[in-house]
């Protein structure tokens, strides 16, 4: 029933993704209910954000970035400090999101779309979709 | 079955809303699911927070804004500064939140309530509530 | 149908939950649907976070700490500073995840796992788990 997306990102920051979700919508037949977009990763994170003004995309990867600073003193020094950041700023965007589905479609605002958000890239990786009916 | 509610922000910062999905909760007949409910906006977002000291809201609002200041040298010009940090903002807090229903009503604990939170006010507003039965 | 957890948080950081929500999915015997884990306090959160490297832990507490300082000068003085503080946090980790199930299990990358969020500890805590089949 879980649908899974590839996709490569090819430096930090948004990927829209709402054409994926719109199609495992469409197959799964289901006319009321949700879909919870998931992103199986610990550098990375999924939001819904406004899409008319592509510069908006920027300031969001700017502003994330200046709000945790990539830093070379993380205690994480598992991997590089890109990935150590990329971990805080998944927690604080969030891996997964709860959408509505009303009358066979998505639910959105007419400036909303979904999207990807790689920390830690340029990455190849995978999305997860589950709906359920009402 | 989705049900869609009309606020008006007067200013920035956290307008409760527990009370309209406890009435769709009702509504639904639902006695254990799910409540899925969504901001169809780019520059508001929806939150559980503490409601015995109302300056808490106070604090919540302040402190969004001292992480995402309203500067004017965002990259997105599309709208007002204010518009352009309310987008990021918006993906912080987030759009949406999944709560539980339990025995036919909404399940918070002692102190949560939940909030649409208006970083782009004064705007007339909507919101959606979709319940999904276990 | 709501299955609650106790948890004794001995300090504020990541307290590790992923066993009891596979033992609310197994005891469900739902194979396909979702998981909504919800916290019901307004000093705590939930998050799916990286456990490779244990002092990403402290990271990310620290990170939380120097994005929402404990200043005495909240408005909020209904309790301590702490608390003040561990309202922001609470919103801006979320109190709320939904995540997958597939073929009976968690749905969860290979370096995620699922965690209570303390901000206000160390204290005595519960976390809810609401379970919906596809």
């Amino acid at each position: 029933m879980v649908r899974t997306y590839e996709l490569r990102t090819t430096k930090n920051g948004l990927f829209e993704i709402t054409d994926q979700i719109c199609g495992a919508i469409a197959e799964s037949s289901v006319a009321d209910g949700i879909a919870v977009v998931m992103v199986p990763h610990t550098t990375a994170g999924v939001t819904v954000f406004s899409f008319p003004d592509p510069l908006g995309f920027d300031d969001m990867n700017d502003e994330i970035g200046r709000l945790v600073p990539t830093r070379i003193n993380f205690k994480h020094q598992h991997d590089t400090p890109q990935d150590a950041a990329g971990h805080i700023k998944s927690t604080l965007v969030g891996v997964s999101v709860s959408l509505i589905i009303s009358e066979g479609k998505l639910l959105l605002g007419h400036s909303q779309a979904v999207y990807f958000f790689e920390f830690d890239g340029p990455r190849q990786r995978t999305f997860k979709v589950q709906i359920v009916s009402c």
